[in-house]
This record gives C-alpha cells, sequence and structure tokens, in this order.
C-alpha cells in the first residue's frame, strides 16, 4: 500500500483517465463503445511484456509503455491496418509506486499523440510477481483489404522495410557490447531495441500492392517461415541483399557472419512482405514518397522451408531462426 | 523448458487455434479482422487475474479460465452488449505444464459454447512470477443503444439482478467456513465464487428500459456509487430489500449483519441498474420471461452519495464499502 498514495482508482483517475479518447468514456464505464465506419472492418492484436524478460527493471518507464504500445501498432501495420484504439492491463509489483506510472502514463501520451490513438479501457491490478504488461489495440482497414500472411504465390518477390539486426545488436550495446562503434551509432543500434518505429505509414499504403505480410518479431527467417507456411510455399533469401543499417555494417565489416545473424534476430519491426514482380515501380515510388528503404531480398517458389543463401546460391547455416518463450 | 514439451507455438497451435473463430483466422496472423454488422456499436472491455490475488495456485484451471471470461461478459452486459469475441493473454510460470493449459483452454472451450463467442487472438509469455491472465472482451449493441453509468435520473428505482453476497460467503466457505450449512448450500456459495454467471440474456434487454448499469464487481455500495458519481445524483438501497439466496438468508438468521456485508461485498457479478418507476411492470414481465429474480431495492436522488438505510430510514454503517487493489 506505501508505495501507492493514489491507489487504483486514483490512478486510473489522474494518470489513465487523461488518456482515454471519446469512446473510452473517460474510463468511468464497465466497457467502452466504438463505431465502426461503414465500409470498414476492425483489425485487433494483442502483445504482452514481462519485467525481467522482455524489459528490465531499470529500463525507463515511459519507454516501456511506448514499446509495448508500439509493438502492437506494428501487428497492426503487417495487416495493412491503420492504428485507432488501445485497451492496457497494468500487473504492477506494489514497489513500483506512482511516479514509475505517471512515467508510464506520460510515455503513452506521447505516443498516443504521434500514432494517433487513444486508450480505450483498461484493468490496473496488483501482483506479487514482476509487472506483466498487456495491450490489445485495435485499427480499421478497409473492409477486405487486410492482408493476411497467407497470401504469397511462387513468383512473388520478398520486400522487407528499413534495416535488419539492428535491434539484436541494439541489445549488445545496452549490454556493454560494441565499444568499438562510436557513441552516436550505439546511440542509435540502442534506440532501435528499446524504441522500435512500427510501420504505420507504410503498412496500409501495401493493400493492393502486397499479398502476403507479416512483421519481424520473432525475426525475418522465423517470420518468413511463418508467412509460407500459412501460404504453402517455399523462400529464398539472398543474404548479401540484407539491409543493413551503417551502423551494422561496420560491424558486419569485421563480422562476416553478421548478415546471417540479423536474418535470425528478432525484435526489428519492419514488415516483410511477398509481392508480385509487377508491383516493384509502385514499390520503388512508395519508398521515395515515404522516405523508407524498401529491399527486395528474395523470391517466393513452390515447395516448403526458406532458405538464406549466398551471392552463389548455397544454402547458409543459421543456428537460431527465431526465438520462443518457455 | 520442461514443463512445456510443446513450447509456446505448439501451445498456440494445440489448444489455443481450435479455439478460434472465423476472425481470428486460426490465429496465424499478426492480428485478426472482424466485421461490425451495419447500425450496431463495438464495445470492449479488459480484466486480468492474477494468480494468489484473484485465484488460487490449487484453482482448477478450467474454472480459472471460465472465470476470467465471465468477469468480462459481465461487463459487457452491465453495458446491455451481446458478447462475440475475446483476446487473451497468458503469462505463465515455467512451472506450469502443458497439462495446466490444457485443461485451461478445455474451460474455454466449454463457456465459449456457452456464451456463443471465439478467440480472436492472443499472446502466451513466460514469466519468473505468478501467473497474470489477461482477458479483452468484443461485443456489440445496437448503436445508440448502450447503456452507460451515467444516465442515473433522481426519481429513478435502483434494481439488482440475482442475489447479492454469495460470492463472499463462498469464499468464506472456500477457506473452511460455514460448516453450520447444508453441503448443498454450501456448494453453492462457493460455486457462486468460482464461476459467476454474467447477465448476458438480461443486460442487451434492459435497453430502453434501464437509465444506467454497471455490474457489481467491487461491491454494490461501491458500484452503486460509481453510478452516482457519473450520473451526479444521490442513492438510497434500503437494507431489507437486498435478495439473498436461500443459503444466505440462513446465514443472516443468525447473523444481523450480513446484509450490510453483502451490501458491501464484491464478487458478485449480478446486473445493477436505475430505470424509471414507469418501467417496473416490464421487469417484472422480463424477470418472469428469463426466470431471473430482479429486485428493487432503492431510489435515486438529487444530491450525492449512497446510503444504506433500515426500515426506518436510518443510515446503517457499512465497514467496508467495496475494495481497491493495491
Amino acid at each position: 500500500m506505501a508505495a501507492s498514495g493514489l491507489g487504483e482508482f486514483g490512478r486510473i483517475r489522474r494518470y489513465f483517465a487523461p488518456l482515454a479518447g471519446p469512446g473510452g468514456l473517460g474510463l468511468a464505464d464497465d466497457a467502452a463503445v466504438l463505431a465502426c465506419p461503414p465500409g470498414r472492418e476492425l483489425v485487433a492484436t494483442v502483445d504482452a511484456m514481462v519485467c525481467g524478460v522482455h524489459y528490465l527493471p531499470e529500463d525507463p518507464p515511459d519507454l516501456v509503455a511506448r514499446k509495448l504500445l508500439r509493438v502492437n501498432l506494428s501487428d497492426l501495420a503487417a495487416m495493412g491496418a491503420t492504428p485507432r484504439f488501445y485497451l492496457l492491463t497494468t500487473a504492477l509489483p506494489a514497489a513500483l509506486g506512482d511516479d514509475w506510472v505517471a512515467r508510464f502514463a506520460a510515455g503513452l501520451a506521447q505516443d498516443q499523440t504521434n500514432y494517433g490513438v487513444s486508450l480505450l479501457g483498461g484493468d490496473s491490478v496488483a501482483t506479487p510477481g514482476p509487472a506483466v504488461l498487456s495491450l490489445t489495440a485495435l485499427g480499421e482497414v478497409a473492409a477486405g483489404a487486410a492482408i493476411r500472411r497467407s497470401g504469397a504465390r511462387p513468383g512473388d518477390r520478398i520486400w522487407v522495410s528499413g534495416t535488419i539486426g539492428d535491434a539484436a545488436l541494439g541489445l549488445e550495446v545496452l549490454r556493454g557490447g560494441h565499444g568499438e562503434l562510436s557513441a552516436p551509432d550505439r546511440a542509435m543500434l540502442a534506440a532501435r531495441f528499446q524504441l522500435p518505429e512500427p510501420r504505420v505509414a507504410l503498412g496500409p499504403r501495401l493493400a493492393g500492392l502486397a499479398h502476403a505480410m507479416a512483421d519481424i518479431s520473432d525475426g525475418l527467417l522465423a517470420d518468413l517461415g511463418h508467412i509460407c507456411e500459412a501460404s504453402g510455399v517455399a523462400a529464398t533469401v539472398t543474404a548479401a541483399a540484407l539491409p543493413l543499417s551503417p551502423a551494422a555494417e561496420r560491424i558486419a565489416a569485421a563480422e562476416p557472419g553478421l548478415r546471417a545473424r540479423a536474418a535470425a534476430a528478432g525484435d526489428d519491426y519492419e514488415l516483410l512482405f511477398a509481392a508480385p514482380p509487377e508491383a516493384t515501380p509502385a514499390l520503388a515510388a512508395l519508398a521515395g514518397e515515404l522516405g523508407l528503404r524498401l529491399s527486395e531480398i528474395g523470391a517466393i517458389h513452390a515447395g516448403a522451408g526458406v532458405r538464406l543463401c549466398d551471392a552463389a546460391g548455397r544454402e547458409i547455416a543459421v543456428a537460431r531462426p527465431g526465438y520462443t518463450h518457455f
């Protein structure tokens, strides 16, 4: 009780009620009401983070909140949906005081502005264990336009946004690694781990262009594997085509296996999609318009499984294709 | 790793994917897509349960799952909404094996049939602490027909469904109390705590009859307080009018203060609503049609606050008006 002078209702009223949008009814009801515009469908997703598993106790609470929101917005973007609302569960240990909650809510407020979303409802509970945070995000998409994982076809090209591997390298930086890099390089990589940028502008623009899409959370090869399994196809990725950031390129110069490692690393939250060859000019134009790198990294073909190949087409062994919990 | 031979993806595939409805895409996508029928609005709510706080480690996993779902369906009912979908986060310690998850999923499957809902999406994560379960429920309601907490007006009568206080007495039974009762009485009270019955049939039928509504989770007086605060009104409840189950009446015969205790006790998940006097005949007919007791327990008037009174109109002091976490 000591850490929270405000109590559950007080915390909701002071920190979370101001985050509520019109549908959230100021969080003063049992549930929230949301209208779905005609011709639109809703898209829903949920992701959780556990202290000590997905983030560290000393991580800034505002960054924890923003990452929790952003990984969910990335899932919406991967369906081609535009984010609108979210619901939040916080299970917090008593030791986390009102100040932590205030900073957590401030992070949410900041990203609500960045992404045009608002809080629809929530639950705050106590736990004798580490904090567990769960967020359900709701977005909308034109009816029938959601981009599934299951639509990839032989002949499609495989594309990825941005650069990959940065988040895993950022975690290494946060653990004291990569002292050979400049301070700006290290800061960039750490930020990529702590504060991913969901591709919310890109996702909805890929309707009509991409046949299948996922975001990179488990790792490029693992998430491509999900697309292939859902679509009943195979994929080949060319290691040399994988887009690396300048900082990652500098590491790769000394570590030849880095591209393979980046292909297996999780948490980049870039969009990975399959599109027919005739979409290439439109994708190039879109990349220019959004100022976002889009890279063709391989091809879909008949069969099953995902292969990473060198320039000569020889398969490269990958140690750990993504990771799972438990 | 030892406890889960299946791993996260295996568990999702074996236990949770079969629970997915048409919108859930077999849980094989980043997010789920749901259509909202024309003229309807969506209603969303989230509630969490923590092992050791909201349930006990030895509680049957199927009952834990069903209670988690039902407390959320109760929130939807309290808005007058019909339940449709849910999303689920499970943060589980490694010690909980696949068997626990299998039984948890079996409970969900059973109540999906009972309530006509299906799983839309989820996240499974590991935690070094106790299990934390969070469920987001989605329902629908005719556009504009959702029943808020804020509509109570002076002159309204206060009504409650079913009986109150049973869940708190059931917890006492589970802790070894009330040995003076018969085995069926004890079983009934324990079931009321372990497996509440959300009033999903009643809630949507109160559209056009009730001015304001909430479900009883924090306690009748506390939840009535939320209605009064949101509506800017006061309420007086007559203790003698509070509906008790036959088992609770037997306890009340030896414990004169039981009605006051029941008025403050949480977790009954009955519906509490304010309706104008002219709605009384329709409410009586509805009670007969649904086979569900509806009791008039007091009145709304101008002012602020909630009072519990005896038959002579004298205020009864209540020790603990509901409870909060932290």
